[in-house]
C-alpha cells in the first residue's frame, strides 16, 4: 500500500495529539487584538527549523538558532508574539528573548532551552517585557488541547493578516499512522526565502533529528520558498517544526524508508496549503496568481523565472486591473538572467496560448478577461529547454496594499 | 586650464548645433496625442549606443545594433514613435522597422542604413504602419533647427510621462568648445540596466567612434543604470548618441586626453540630469528619493545595496506614507546578498542618523517627519567596507502607481 494524506477538517497545531496552545491578548499592540500565543507539548520534541537568510537577524532568530543547536530533541514547545519583531533590537533584544523562554519554563515546565521564542511586528523596537512576562503567565493557565485553542493561538500571531492560516493531515502507511499540523501567519514581507513569516508544525511521528531537518527543508523549498507577495525578505522569517513522537510507528530513522516518504508528503501539503494561505491573504490581495512554469532545464531557472514574473509590479498591477497585459510576463521572463530562447518560449493565461514563437499567438480578449475576473489566476510558463516544472504562487498589487503599507506604523 | 561644463537654460536636442528635429501627433495613439519624432543631423554622425539586456529585444532594438555595427561613423539621425512599442513582433516587426528606415532616408535624405529608429508603448502590438509612414512624410516637411522643435520631439516620445526630459550643457576645455544635448522618456518599466527608456543625445563634438561608445558606456553607468522606478526592465531601452563633428576642435582620439575626459563629464552631466528627470517623473511619484552607499568595497556592492532597498515595496510604500519605517531599509540591505557586517551598517534620513550598531541610534520622529514632508529624501547608508561611494535614484510606490498600471492598456 502507498501511503495515504487525508486533510483534517478544521484542523490546527492542536490537532496533533500531545499538543496544548494558547492564544491570548496580552498587551503588546496597541488596540487590544490577540498578541501573544504558547505551543506546548506535554512530552520531549525532536525539533527542526529553518530561519530568514537576511544578514540582520532578530533576536529570536538567533537566540532559536543556537536553542536547536544545543538542544534538537528535548523541546517542549514556543512561545510567540505578534505586534513587535524584536529586530534590530542589539542585545538588549537576545536579552529579552531569552527572559521570554526563561518565562515560559517558568510557567509551563521544563528548562529555559526546553522554549523556542519567535516574534512579528514592527522592527527597531523593544519587547514591552513587563506586558510580555505577565502575558505569558496568563496564557499559560489557559493552555488547552482543543482545537479552539489552536485557533486561538492562530489568531493571536496574525500581523495585518485578516485570517488565520491552519491545517492538519493524517498520513497513514502500512506500519504508521501520525498527525502533521501547522500555524503560519504573514502578508507583509513575504518573499523567496521565507519572509515576516511565522510557522509551527507540530507532529506526533516519531522521527530523528536531522531526519526532521530535511524533511522540513524539503517540505518549505515546495512551498514558503514558492511564494512571494512583495518580493522583500524579512528579519524574521522563522519555521519551526516540533515532532513529540506520541504516535504508535516505528521510528522514522532513515531517508530511503516508505514512513519517511510518507512523512515529507504530509509535511509538504501542509506547508503547500499553509503558504497558499499565506498568499491568499497576502496585503492587499485580490487575486490569487499560480504560476507554473514548465520546460525548464532546472528547478532553480523554473524558479528564477517565476519569481522574476511573480515579482514584477507591472505583472501584479495588470492583474490587478484585470488586464491581459501578456507583454510584461515576457518582459519579465526576459529580463529573470536566465539564458534561454525567446522563440521558444510559450506562455498560457488559463487555457489561452498567448505567446508562441516571439509573438502573440492566441489572444481572445473576451476570453482573457473571463479568467482575469476570477479570483484564481493560473498562469503557465514554457521554456522549452527540459523537463523540469516548478510552481510558484504570489497576489496582485492593489491600491489596497499601498494603502496598509503607507501607514502600517501609524 | 580645467575644463567647464555649464548648463544651458531651456536646452534640447537642437541646441546642439547641425541637428533639426520635429514632433508631430501621427495617428498612432488613439488619444490623439503627440507620437512620432525626427531628430536630423545635415552631416554624417558618428553614433554609440547601448541597448537593452532583456532577452526579448524589441524589433527597434534588433535593427539599431545591426544598424550601427554596419555603420558607426555615416548615422543622419532617428525615427521614434510612441503609443507602440514594437516588440514581440516577429518578423513582420522587423520588417517594419526596416520600412521606417527606408522612409525615413526617402523623406529625410541619405540611405536608409543611415537611420536608427525607435519604438516605446504597448508590447505585442504591430505598428499601424500607414499611419507611421505617412507621419514620418509629414514630420520631415516639420524639422527645424529651433529649441522648440526639439521640444515638440521630446512630447513627441512620451508615454506616460507627464513632462519632457531635456537637457543641454556646452563643454569648454583649452582647445575645444561643444555641446552636449539631450532627450529621454520613461516613466514605468523603469529598472537598473534601462527600461522603457528611450535616450537622445546630440553633441557636435568631433570624436571617434569607439571613443564615443566608451564615453556613453561610463555615462550610463553613473546615470540611466543608477535608476529605478519599478524594478522592470524593457524590452525597448535604448540610448544613442549622435556626434555630428561640428564643433571647432581638435578630434577626440585618446581616451587619456583633456578633450575626452571633458566630453565624459559633459556626457554624464546630461545623463545624470535626464535620469534624475525620469525618476522625478516616475510613475505615480511623490518622493524623488535619493540613496547614497558609502563605505563599500566596490562599485558593484554599493549598487546592489542601494537597488535593493531602492526596488523594495515596503521602503517605497513607507516613504510614500511620510513614514520613517527605518526597519525596512535596514531589512533590505540586509537581503541584497552583500556579505556586509550588519552592526556596521549606519542609516541616515537626512541628518538624522537613525540605525547604528545594529540598532536604533539617534531616532526623532518629529524631525524625521519633516524630512519625509519634503519632495527630496535623502537616504545615506554606510556599509563600513571600504572606500566606494555610489549614489542611486528612485521614487515612491504610491495608489496612482497602481492606478496608471492596473489600466495601462484599456
Amino acid at each position: 500500500m502507498a501511503h495515504r494524506v487525508r486533510v483534517i477538517e478544521d484542523g490546527s497545531v492542536t490537532t496533533t495529539p500531545g499538543f496544548e496552545a494558547a492564544g491570548i491578548a496580552a498587551g503588546i499592540k496597541a488596540d487590544g487584538a490577540p498578541d501573544l500565543a504558547l505551543v506546548r507539548s506535554a512530552q520531549s520534541c525532536v525539533g527542526a527549523a529553518v530561519f530568514t537568510t537576511n544578514l540582520f537577524q532578530a533576536a529570536p532568530v538567533v537566540y532559536d538558532r543556537a536553542t536547536l543547536h544545543r538542544n534538537p530533541t528535548g523541546l517542549r514547545g514556543v512561545v510567540i508574539n505578534s505586534g513587535c519583531a524584536n529586530a534590530c533590537t542589539g542585545d538588549q533584544g537576545l536579552r529579552d528573548a531569552e527572559a521570554t523562554a526563561a518565562a515560559a519554563a517558568q510557567h509551563l515546565g521544563g528548562a529555559s532551552g526546553d522554549y523556542m521564542v519567535m516574534s512579528t511586528g514592527v522592527i527597531g523596537q523593544l519587547l514591552p517585557m513587563d506586558v510580555l512576562l505577565a502575558g505569558v503567565e496568563t496564557a499559560a493557565r489557559g493552555l488547552a488541547t482543543t482545537v479552539e485553542a489552536g485557533h486561538r493561538a492562530a489568531r493571536a500571531i496574525m500581523t495585518t493578516d485578516t485570517v488565520p492560516k491552519e491545517m492538519a493531515v493524517q498520513v497513514e502507511t502500512e506500519t504508521a499512522r501520525f498527525t502533521v499540523a501547522g500555524m503560519a501567519k504573514g502578508a507583509g514581507m513575504i518573499s523567496p526565502n521565507m519572509a515576516t513569516l511565522l510557522v509551527v508544525f507540530t507532529t506526533d511521528a516519531i522521527i530523528d533529528h536531522d531526519l526532521a531537518q530535511q524533511a522540513l527543508l524539503t517540505a518549505v523549498d515546495a512551498s514558503l520558498n514558492m511564494i512571494t507577495i512583495d518580493g522583500d525578505m524579512s528579519t524574521n522569517d522563522t519555521a519551526l517544526l516540533l515532532a513529540n513522537g506520541e504516535a504508535d510507528m516505528p521510528r522514522i530513522a532513515s531517508a530511503q524508508s516508505a514512513e519517511y516518504a510518507a512523512f515529507c508528503d504530509g509535511l509538504t501539503r501542509v506547508a503547500v496549503g499553509l503558504a497558499q494561505g499565506l498568499v491568499r491573504d497576502g496585503e492587499g490581495a485580490t487575486r490569487f496568481i499560480e504560476i507554473r512554469v514548465t520546460g525548464a532545464a532546472n528547478r532553480a531557472e523554473a524558479r528564477q523565472i517565476g519569481m522574476a514574473v511573480a515579482n514584477s509590479a507591472l505583472v501584479k498591477t495588470a492583474i490587478y486591473g484585470q488586464d491581459a497585459n501578456w507583454g510584461r510576463i515576457v518582459c519579465a521572463v526576459g529580463y529573470a538572467g536566465v539564458p534561454l530562447d525567446p522563440n521558444a518560449v510559450r506562455v498560457w493565461l488559463g487555457e489561452l496560448e498567448l505567446v508562441r514563437d516571439g509573438g502573440p499567438h492566441q489572444i481572445d480578449e473576451e476570453r482573457a478577461s473571463e479568467i482575469l475576473a476570477q479570483t484564481d489566476i493560473p498562469i503557465r510558463i514554457d521554456l522549452g529547454r527540459g523537463d523540469t516544472e516548478v510552481t510558484v504562487w504570489t497576489s496582485d498589487l492593489s491600491h489596497a496594499y499601498v494603502d496598509i503599507n503607507a501607514h502600517y506604523r501609524t
